[in-house]
């Protein structure tokens, strides 16, 4: 931690800094500029994080020099985490592809969409029995019966299941039936949800806060690795700006970034990102060419008559083809699918 | 709802179109121009929302006509609703002054504080119990025991009680101490605790959340009144921006566009949004002048050992000298305090 | 300036830095702790800024210590700026109030404007001859017909007029007719046209960009102050974010922190900030609270008929009310109008 | 344009509406439902625009259904533009990559990179005379002499130049010099500058803005176009957003959405978005694989002494091998290089 004094702090401001920091164990480093006179607090960092050290008189600003995640930290651990479920190892070179419709609606339309995306090669199977929904008004899912026909259509399809977890009290009910557990963005920064889906030591795809920055993201990454759950997926799905063209801004950088300061897997989720179909392809063949490790993509048999993002789904026939360019690139950057 | 056809739509996407829009009973209005062809769905416009219209080929867009929002709207009550607490009215002439320590440290501290703010002319004691923070190895809050000493300190001074609700399993046990239950930023669109919450019927203090459009905040507000519980007071708290020498920034706006839209008093806390004790008053006196109907504040007898968010709270002889302020403005303005 | 090297970074690479910056001049002290290697380079900083430290193979991050501008920061000058044109004095204890229309439409209306925003106790008449405007195909302004208008009414009313720069080219004849220099928020980092409205060493009103940060703001008035010219007064007027609600998101707390930063006068654009005229008069209220040293508010005589922005003008009925509650808000913070 | 009437608005106030509409010469359709008047205005919208119907008591909003431009539209024109240049042509099929330092520093760094990144496939030089800078302390550009190098540069390596123009007095210099005229991100609301290089009919390379929609973007490519210069270059170089962590967000799914709207190529600068070398490349994969028509990439043989942006630089080498991805794919969605 970097203690910056303002230019006309006196001895006594300096002085009082430096109790606050030695109170902690920290050892204290002071160096005497023309302008600023700067304290240099040595030691583990995490002793000072709770002391607001910018509240005391002459104090201009503080500089952590650490990062405020451990666990999830690249430098925590160098070598990827590759999360394994049913045999389907995610962060290793071969992409992964999750589809599947936005909602469950029901058990024919839900395993005729897992056939025909495990046709095209997609490995897990997507869909939300509870839903958050803007509106109270709107479809809220079909919860139990849901999580049911999920069970069926992995039952014929051998395809693993996803889906997302929005109460704490839904966790167990939810772990008997599904394979990764789904927090979504608007949960993000729900922390009891994030130690529930920690405890149950299940593969977590945790995505990214409409206004969640990449520390931000990993700090909540930490949340669910420090109950001892690292089997932990990260998923970038578009954050909120001002152009209102698409649903969201999707951050492609997310990928090179956070597979710099994490080991974990990176996932894309280009269909809520973007919320119109059409824009849904090119942006999956963006995802796989800057690095993600798989895919998260919405596919419904007749999006028209979806009970829920309808607009931002592809059909079966649109994703198959997607699969194939999909692939293409993939190889392209020298990975498989 | 207006839908607005592609200029090459086929007479049979527009046929389509019409014929999606008549089977929610629904009438049809179409209107044909040089350069496009316009469809009215005339009637309840709600009966549309969960269609995806825009997923047909030859649509452009939708325009949606009225409010998603209903219950909380102006247009459903157009006189301001007066949440009452233990006498205390919010969204009356009167302005309300919450205050208090960010977090429940201890019984004494916690007791000193309300005692200060009480002199000074606040009206409801704010301290969490659960905190929300950003990394798991911060302070989490004292819980139970928190709201225990809340309930104390309620006792001493007579002041109402107000503190966050973070998970739905606490609820039972929260509404047994609190007399207000607050929503947290972040948890805005965490649609089963705002449905727990509309089922207590305690009055309910939603804070925006740091992407939410009002639009968005309504419809969670319309989550909470949808379970027969309007005693909601809303609170702008600060929106995420690329600014980063604050916190958040404090949107101002929200206090006369949401007095517009809505007929529930509008709080803001301006402490959370700005981050530094310094700018909270002239932000909190902005507040007043804009028209907000009461203003959360952080108070903390001694911001140096705080244990969550000390850089924010003023001491309460600062708080003492602001309350002073408030008064002459809110005097400006026709409202008293 | 800190500059942290990452964990694993060699020896070789940390004298490659210390080589790179005692080339500058400055000194340095490399402190090695457990985790990392942090050297300070100690002298002007601003010998540092071009070189780029981050490039260097073992860096993980570069931190500044000192601000980036110097000429208009608070430590360069302690005491506030006051700029003064025509007897009317900006960054005093008293207000000032800019008023007139978005843009100057013709002779008889302006002078019109002009006497009753003066009667109501504007101090300084407003009016675009020169108009960025979004489409090529709207209104562009009168150009020098429209300062020849503008001088007009400063004769028959006394007041001073400001009006807008939008090309290098212009300044000369602009200046023969106006008395303060604006800088529209999308030219806040036109730096050849700050450059040049330094050079002419009239007052500047600069108007923060949509997307600048503070910092940024700052180092734009630094060029206009780098040219010899400190008469400048810095205006925010709303920046961009999420929200659609309004035009744009007044940030208030910019009142403040450019209070703290710089010795220059802070003033508001309410009327560009939000974009509807009846959100004008509350926030104007709010802009005084906070602080601000003046306002400027658009005033049409006719806002259904203007040729630009009607949709946030005051009639001047409305802004009298208005100036009635201004001169009671500042009142109430201790300043006149 | 649909004007939508609040829902207590009066007979006269929609006799109001509907006259100020007649007064255009637009056909008026009223439509009465349950809940709202509605009134189409039918014609050519473009004769509405400035009147500020919101104004209108009575009107509660105004939507307007064309898009606010016309000859950058795909509308206007269903086949791509391909903008040729030397015999580069960019808009076709195959991928053009322009790349070249932040800013011409010397002769013989100049035209070192030019051959090294010709070599490696580059088919446009970029490098900038005059700088736009945040600060005034920072280097400038060489201006006329740089120019010069340029010129030298092309003479030996066939390459045409790309330089930024930043003054509407530079345009005849500038375009003794270059091939295509770069307008920055800061200028991109330039309204003069746009008008200038319009009239020029060279080649506009045009960056989005910083905070730019894309209907923004476009209105400001069609100042350009409405100077009758149609040889346009959209480039898309990242927004500011929240996140710090790169210097700006990529918006990559700019490019499918600019190529459904407009027929003018759209190009990427994935350099100036991350502002980190190491960051570069994935992003510049991505943005072919999302259908980008061109690159923009900054190379410097040495980038630890760049006097400009060294921190988002790549060395020759790097570039070269950039270049073998890029070219891998680009064939794998069907491109050439």
């Amino acid at each position: 931690m970097i203690i910056v004094l303002k230019k006309d702090a006196t001895q006594a401001e300096i002085d009082h800094v430096v109790e606050k920091i030695k109170a902690t164990g920290l050892a204290v480093h002071i160096s005497k500029g023309k302008e600023r006179t700067i304290i240099g607090a040595i030691g583990d960092e995490a002793l000072l994080t709770q002391v607001p050290l910018e509240t005391i008189a002459g104090v201009e600003s503080v500089m952590p020099i650490m990062k405020p995640y451990t666990l999830v930290s690249r430098e925590f651990r160098k070598e990827a985490t590759v999360v394994e479920v049913c045999g389907v190892k995610m962060g290793e070179a071969a992409l992964q592809v999750i589809a599947g419709p936005c909602s469950v609606e029901s058990m024919a339309s839900l395993i005729e969409t897992a056939k025909q995306v495990k046709a095209s090669g997609a490995r897990i199977l997507r869909g939300g029995a509870f839903k958050p929904r803007t509106s109270p008004y709107d479809f809220q899912g079909l919860g139990l019966e849901g999580l049911k026909y999920l069970a069926e259509a992995k039952k014929v399809t051998g395809l693993p299941i996803i889906s997302e977890l929005m109460d704490p009290r839904d966790t167990e009910l939810l772990c008997e039936y599904v394979d990764i557990i789904q927090i979504g963005a608007r949960n993000m920064q729900n922390f009891r949800l994030l130690t529930e889906a920690g405890k149950t030591k299940k593969p977590v795809l945790l995505k990214r806060g409409l206004s969640a920055t990449f520390k931000e993201f990993l700090m909540s990454a930490e949340y669910i690795a420090a109950q001892g759950n690292d089997n932990i997926i990260l998923c970038e799905r578009g954050i909120r700006t001002f152009e209102t063209a698409t649903r969201n801004t999707l951050d492609l950088s997310a990928v090179p970034v956070l597979k710099e300061e994490t080991h974990l897997p990176v996932f894309v989720d280009p269909s809520h990102a973007v919320g119109r179909w059409a824009l849904v392809a090119p942006l999956a063949l963006a995802a796989v060419a800057v690095g993600a490790d798989g895919l998260m993509i919405e596919v419904h048999i007749d999006p028209e008559n979806a009970l829920c993002d309808g607009a931002q789904s592809l059909k079966p026939k649109k994703f198959d083809l997607l699969m194939k360019d999909i692939k293409r690139v993939a190889a392209a950057v020298g990975r498989g699918v």
